[in-house]
């Protein structure tokens, strides 16, 4: 391609309404435009790239012996009443009414279809497994899309669904769904880790998300400083301390501790170390049905930890969604306020995390507004309490695998694969018979690709002071080729062009810069770009018939023989 | 790809909601499913097909030099008001509200996204000409969705935008874009026209349809029997009779024709030849201003003739569009009802169809009810009238480019190529500086590919009693590959295996039949699928280490000696 002929569109200035820098390079790079709030014009270098990623996806899907699929966009409400959404989702679902007046939505994601179309096609268990994807055009009324096409409101999406009778050929599937996220991934040339996830509000059993690494990344990630372990923070086991708990040396004093609100406070007044007061959080009970009275649990941390709220809440004793008590509902139940809690004397259920568990000698409210105990120990001073993980993993945590220490990382979530089980297909009765000739209900599995959210985390890993620095399997020219000042020298236009001729010819897709401009804009556009590998002709080194290559990269640059450059650039294309 | 991991999904029956072939079959074919009216899901063999037209047209889009951009599918109103489009497009274009109630549409069309783009993007005449094309999904909330994807309400389309400074650089991209569609509907392997096509109401000055041919569609299309020469009926020129008109013979001579209300009646009484028989048209006359009273204007035909109205709305002296005057306003305008007028004393403007102009002692009414002239002489019994095409054209009239007869033929269009001008640039104010360094309005081509409705023309085009026979580039598999009795003989399983991996390393897409089906089944369903050649493994040919080959459009089968099948099936897929 030659720039004259092409759409460049980059831009000097940094924009001013772009907060990530994915978003800002991709304005300057010439890869999107904003059309309305969350919606993007792809230019002709964003399309090469989503093109890319959607094809290396399309590839693996097929790879792992998923089908294609192409489902509509815009769908009709009766399959969501059917599903229960239409009522549950928010105005994120997007809905509206055609010229006839009947409801539809746009489709966020397409669950109620794929389970409508797979209740009417597939009649026998002697069909299945089966998995479905597509890569497709999805909409979501984000209430505040920003960082560009990272949570645009329209964006391209793989989604894929699988149909089975068991749980062991769901898994099946799913451990290749996983694999060929992995593929993907590799293949994209991203630095990535897959990572248990919570399952969420929707049920099902089993969840992984997949993480590009990147410092500006939204989500928290525990990783193994020795092993593959890694998972989404809210997910990470915090074991217990190891070897056993210390004995108690102390006795058991009451110290007033006016003024003192915070766990610092206590620690500061008290010079202790924050770890080893304890503080004790009130939350609402699991109830045995729907009219017995509301009652309370205490949950105790360490005074340096930090509560999990979804292990909390996956608690039996412990109401989902958690719910903390108001200082009244405290006051009423303890008789005192929630800066003077503690476990000893506790009128309700106390559950214990782990690591606070572990503490000897330590202190606590005494249930008494002002005053606080020392020289707490468990089993001593309290008597009934449970043991549970409470609380967030903190970098240095012993990995759950049991391998090396947690360190945390920041990650960009591209790609999701989870064992949804039966909750569309019982709610649409998509059923098939089975060997014994009966019918029943299948289970299913989801797993989706933010395609074009790919292309905004593979920047955000990526660049440098100049711009965009690509992967070579997504950029959107592998070569840009610089000739200077060609307009003023033939012999510098002569060599360009045939050297333009043998890659394209070669099979490279390289990116002749033939504007008349000074050089230092062409290198100055082409890093901005991305562009990974770049050759410069010019008219001193063509004296020796050579041309000088740099790889944007490393940075590191060399000089070629001209006759030799199609070997070396596939050489440098195949690592 | 082998049956049993691949979603078939072929019916036997004929589904009774389907009205037009392509429909049936590609229902029965298992390409497409229903999900709300007008909107479809694809399946596995839909989306193949799919893909596969999506291609070709995107390489000789490229290779004509357009540049692919995406564009989104929800478009913000305020680019509709600007261009007008807001109020004047009908509940076809589908509008709604966002989470924030502010208005958008689903695009039907992007003429204004591209064009707001353009005027942002492009500042100088150096960056023109620009071609900018996508394929994406469009919607239009269609009256009357039917014939399946034909007329679909969501559908996938290719559509360019191109942009210059001058009508010589439109004309450049204009024909640049006719050798493109040519290219592509050449590559589908489809039987087309390229059409001279009315501009309609749009404006513009130029453009041709591209018209798959069937018997079932639903334009009809003029051709020359001895050159290129095609036209949409509506546009196809008719020429003036060849020769001198003949001298007049007889004396004008008023008959009484009570009942004759028709052409055909008078005829008939007279014992005439129809085409001898003149009838004359009242419309609504051009308007100076908008104040002027209506006057009326007489069109003139011979009676064997059909009025062409977009002939008519296009002469200066007639409203556009056309208004038939009502009896009550003839009767004022004339004294007579419109069984008996003629354009002998007629008090109003008198146009004459060429060739009816040609006609020597003809008939006509006497604008006088009850009565009509014969022996009636252009010149001699009318002074004043002018003469202009105003016909439909007929099979046997002689070719406007002057060569060979016209015949008739029908079509589907699936592309449409057309020089906007500047209807949208001028709306949105899309300008550029020029050479002189002053703004100038930018002049527009627009070029659209029905990508999923070329699917549906091609069926129509290519089909017989067993179901759809596909043209080699766009099936969705090459080869079937069908082994007789797989699962009883270790024989021909071994030998279908080995032929299936040899043929698909060569690069060949095959579909494996390995159901457990009676080979009746199977042929039937390969068949219905349209794929082009097929290849059958059974014991006796084994004994001879041959396998079957059966052409599916020609039907011809031919015994290949299995070595060979590979060098043979290239053979047949390079033709």
């Amino acid at each position: 391609m030659r720039s004259s002929q092409y759409l460049l569109s980059t831009v000097k200035e940094t924009p001013a309404d772009a907060e990530v820098i994915s978003h800002k390079l991709m304005l300057r790079a010439g890869m999107v435009r904003r059309v309305a709030s969350g919606m993007y014009t792809y230019l002709p270098t964003g399309v090469r790239v989503l093109r890319k990623v959607e094809q290396i996806v399309r590839e693996e899907m097929n790879k792992a012996g998923a089908i294609e699929v192409l489902m509509p966009m815009v769908q009709p409400a009766e399959l969501w009443q059917e599903s229960g959404r239409w009522d549950k989702m928010d105005a994120e679902l997007l809905r509206f009414k055609d010229r006839h007046t009947r409801d539809f939505v746009l489709g966020p994601t397409h669950e109620e279809v794929i389970t409508d179309l797979v209740r009417r096609e597939i009649t026998s268990y002697k069909q299945l497994p089966l998995n479905l994807y597509q890569i497709q055009t999805k909409f979501r009324d984000e209430r505040r899309p920003r960082f560009g096409v990272m949570r645009a409101r329209e964006f391209l999406m793989k989604d894929a669904y699988s149909f089975h009778l068991s749980q062991d050929s769901l898994q099946q599937t799913y451990d290749a769904m996983y694999q060929a996220y992995c593929n993907i991934f590799s293949r994209l040339g991203l630095d990535f880790r897959p990572v248990l996830a919570d399952t969420g509000a929707i049920g099902g059993s089993m969840s992984h998300e997949f993480h590009v690494l990147a410092a500006s990344g939204e989500d928290a990630i525990a990783f193994s400083d020795e092993s593959d372990y890694a998972a989404n923070i809210e997910m990470a086991e915090a074991l217990a301390p190891a070897g056993e708990r210390a004995g108690a040396t102390q006795a058991l004093a009451e110290v007033a501790t006016p003024n003192a609100k915070t766990v610092a406070d206590v620690a500061a007044l008290l010079q202790q170390d924050m770890a080893l007061v304890s503080k004790t959080l009130i939350v609402y009970a699991a109830k045995a049905d729907d009219k017995a009275a509301q009652t309370l649990v205490a949950l105790v941390l360490r005074g340096d930890h930090e509560l999990n709220e979804i292990k909390a809440e996956k608690l039996p004793q412990v109401q989902s969604p958690l719910v903390f008590a108001s200082e009244e509902e405290i006051r009423a139940a303890i008789g005192a306020g929630p800066g003077s809690l503690g476990p000893v004397g506790m009128p309700l259920p106390v559950i214990v995390d782990r690591s606070a568990a572990h503490l000897a000698d330590f202190i606590c409210g005494a249930n008494k507004d002002g005053y606080h105990l020392t020289g707490v120990n468990w089993d001593r001073d309290i008597k009934d309490y449970s043991v549970a993980d409470l609380r967030n993993i903190v970098e240095g945590d012993t990995s759950p695998c049991g391998k090396g220490k947690l360190v945390i990382k920041r990650g960009i979530e591209v790609g999701h694969i989870f064992q949804l089980g039966d909750r569309y297909s019982q709610a649409l009765k998509a059923g098939v018979l089975n060997e014994e000739g009966k019918h029943q209900i299948m289970t299913m599995g989801c797993y989706g690709v933010g395609v074009s959210r790919i292309i905004a985390a593979a920047i955000e890993q990526n660049h440098d002071d100049y711009g965009i620095i690509w992967p070579d399997a997504i950029a959107p020219f592998q070569i840009a080729l610089i000739p200077m000042n060609m307009h003023k020298s033939a012999r510098i236009e002569e060599a360009t062009v045939r050297l333009y001729n043998e890659l394209t010819a070669a099979g490279f897709e390289v990116l002749f810069d033939d504007r008349k401009e000074r050089p230092g804009v062409m290198f100055a556009d082409m890093e901005l770009m991305g562009i990974p590998h770049s050759i410069v002709v010019g008219e001193r080194n063509l004296d020796n018939q050579q041309v000088e290559y740099k790889n944007r990269r490393s940075g590191e640059k060399e000089m070629l023989d001209i006759a030799a450059v199609v070997d070396a650039m596939a050489q440098k294309l195949a690592k």
